[in-house]
């Protein structure tokens, strides 16, 4: 507890612009969040009171950290599982526990797990490139190789076109020492995002399903509510979320990245046979008890001509797919993520505006006008776009801000919010 | 300039609420606000990275902490006028600049600088306790005398109710050195507010006209938008601070307090005897030409049976009566501050609700719940109001923070509010 102030301290490991997001959240709630950073360029370590420096991967670091705070919670998923265990065995509240944070930490765990919950994509682990070629040749190529962990933003994750490619980029990938598993490349309509809050007493609250729109891997859009989405699959997904969040005993924000696809379509059609043979599918009939049937796009619940949803990954932590949240929503996912891993009841994740866009601001090319001149410009132009900042030097390519516009039309918001954002990174 | 983010640096005199709230919106803009505070537990310097120590009316420390920001500004309005003059002549950038700070800073030097520019109520300066008897007799009992300066939530002001206590009370305080003003007791309507932001370049916007509800000279409840304010009424306050902002050449946020009173009424009857015979009046010819009359309530504009306006007092800084626009405007008055400060364009002011209801929180009687208790039952009885605690020690009648509520209905945020913030006063 700060005895100043009377109310819990919470610790997050990881100094990024989502530590930075949840540092201002916990502004409003009385709190100043105590940081674990590794440089004061961080951009938590910017702006936040009380920040402390450490690698997250350092067990006395961490355990060091985790004194004094009632509750210790996470920016990004690289704290290493038997860090997170070691510190709740020694009587630290760690939110999301380790058990849980496995799923969000390793892409083989998440699948073998949640094959008797959710649909999700054929795939299969990786121990030989041979492993590769086989299920290329069984599901259709291309297929997408998947580092088990440490990827992000498409980093880890790799299209290959057929047997050859496949073969040399597996041997190159195995010898490196990459833990791999393979996926059918899903045919998707497009992609998109749910977001619950988990509280240790058990309430799940969550948010309006998202669209988010992915370019070489990274996302660039996020609309919400994911426009045109069908009642009963928004209804569906969120379900998802909730039972996921259930089932892993997730505590804080829980992000679910889906994709949407075609109940029938040529992928589909090739996966079906995926079904009779893939190693997921031996469990799909007590699946069929609790919910949607595992393994294989098409085991993704009811038949007949409507999309439908698969999960792709998950994140236990404030997701750049929420940060839509901050104007968009009642609660922030900032805020949420807080009430959560201090045991408050749950804010309400009600929209604000019927339509809400937000764009990343990725670092654009060297030189021409300095970010200060690009604001004083953006301003001048749209009143109306609020814009993020994650203090951060811009190096082309790095997420250093979003912006967030709000409106009646989804249209006319995110075209708005790309033009901020194109502002922004090219000051043109 | 912050060579680490190449954004410039916002130094804030003063480590209150209003710094707290403004280093929360400076995070946004990729900043984070310097902050002069005068201990570690004040409420911006339990959550800035960046808080200097030093005394606001001391010129050495108001010196050292001007070094190395880009601009200057004020979380409260007691720094000495001759030492922002100072740092103005020295080169520092201080916004508002002592000429307008003038205005926020001595009661006296506002009524007389703004009788050529807005209604008032009748006044008079105070030298002896005379002149306060003297000038109940004419303008009818009770009046109210006003400390000229250093006054804020009602301390500094004091009705009295006639000759004798008005001689007795008189004296007390010139005795104690305090420099005195005497108005007339408005019989308002109600109190309303409006606030505006300026910039060096001379842009200024405009938010929407707010209701105040003091109690004991305290603000406790705002209301966005005034209800039930006729629509020329709010562009008549609109225009009148957006005068006044011009005028003095205020930079940054101005909020212009207002009395509502009715246009005839037994106190306006007896104002006009004053306009007859008031210091101020004679102005009121040249007056005319630029705006409304000055000098007496029933000065204020055009005559007829519908309610008018009087200027209370000035703020040139975020102020309690713009909390609401945290979520109830595109743009809170604190990045508003921030973005005038920095000679950014304005943010749309736009109501982001039809009904916006902010309500103080005051410490209540000690003892029972702690804060922490009490927050997990309001957000566990009504998930959608929003909270702003400011870090304080629990102190009763301290303003500790406030709670704000959006919807549809007025009748039903403002219930909201009140309940909220009762909750967090008294645990029930
Ligand atoms: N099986 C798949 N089929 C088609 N596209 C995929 C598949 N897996 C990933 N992708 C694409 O690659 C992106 C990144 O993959 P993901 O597993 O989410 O990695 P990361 O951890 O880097 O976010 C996804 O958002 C999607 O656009
Ligand atoms: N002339 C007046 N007539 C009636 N009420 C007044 C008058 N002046 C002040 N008040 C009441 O006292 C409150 C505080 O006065 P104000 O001058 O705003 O002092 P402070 O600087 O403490 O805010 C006002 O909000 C209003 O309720
Ligand atoms: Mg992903
Ligand atoms: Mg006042």
């Amino acid at each position: 507890m700060d005895s100043r102030t009377g109310l819990p301290v919470v610790g997050m490991v990881g100094g990024g612009q989502l530590a930075r997001m949840t540092h201002q959240a916990s502004i409003a709630l009385g709190q100043s969040l105590r940081v674990l950073a590794l440089t004061p360029e961080d951009g938590a370590a910017l702006v936040a009171a009380d920040v402390r420096y450490g690698d997250h991967t350092d067990l006395a670091a961490l355990r060091t950290f985790a004194k004094g705070c009632d509750v210790v919670t996470f920016d990004h998923e690289h704290v290493p599982n038997e860090h997170v265990q070691a510190l709740a065995t020694e009587g630290v509240a760690v939110y999301p526990g380790a058990e849980a944070l496995l799923y969000a930490q390793d892409k083989r765990a998440m699948r073998e797990r949640l094959s008797a919950l959710a649909p999700m994509p054929a795939w299969q682990p990786v121990t030989l490139p041979e492993d590769v070629v086989e299920f290329g040749d069984r599901v259709g190529w291309p297929v997408v190789l998947k580092a088990a962990r440490g990827g992000y933003d498409g980093r880890g994750v790799w299209v290959v076109s057929d047997a050859r490619e496949a073969a040399e980029q597996t041997a190159l990938l195995i010898e490196g020492g990459t833990e791999l598993i393979v996926e059918e490349r899903v045919a998707l309509r497009r992609e998109l995002a749910v977001q619950v809050a988990r509280s240790p007493f058990g309430q799940v609250a969550a948010y309006p399903v998202v669209e988010t729109v992915q370019r070489d891997g990274i996302c660039v859009e996020v609309l919400a509510p994911a426009p045109a989405l069908p009642e009963a699959l928004a209804l569906r997904a969120q379900q998802l979320a909730i039972d996921i969040a259930n089932a892993l005993g997730v505590v804080g924000m829980l992000a679910v990245e889906l994709f949407e696809v075609d109940a029938v379509g040529p992928r589909t059609g090739r996966a079906s046979e995926v079904d009779a043979v893939g190693p997921r599918t031996g469990q799909a009939s007590e699946v069929d008890a609790v919910g949607p049937r595992a393994g294989g796009v098409d085991g993704a619940g009811e038949t007949g001509g409507g999309p439908r949803l698969v999960v792709n990954e998950l994140a236990m932590r404030p997701h750049n797919s929420g940060h839509w949240t901050i104007e968009g929503a009642r609660t922030s996912q900032f805020e949420q993520h807080l009430r959560a891993v201090l045991d408050y009841p749950m804010g309400d994740t009600a929209l604000t505006a019927p339509a809400v866009a937000m764009a990343n601001v990725l670092g654009g090319p060297e030189g021409g006008m300095s970010i200060d001149e690009r604001l004083h410009h953006l301003f001048a132009e749209d009143p109306g776009v609020k814009v993020h900042l994650y203090g951060k030097q811009v190096r082309p390519g790095r997420k250093i801000g979003h912006v967030t516009v709000l409106g009646d039309d989804m249209d006319e918001v995110r075209a708005r919010a790309e033009r901020a954002a194109r502002w922004l990174r090219e000051g043109k």
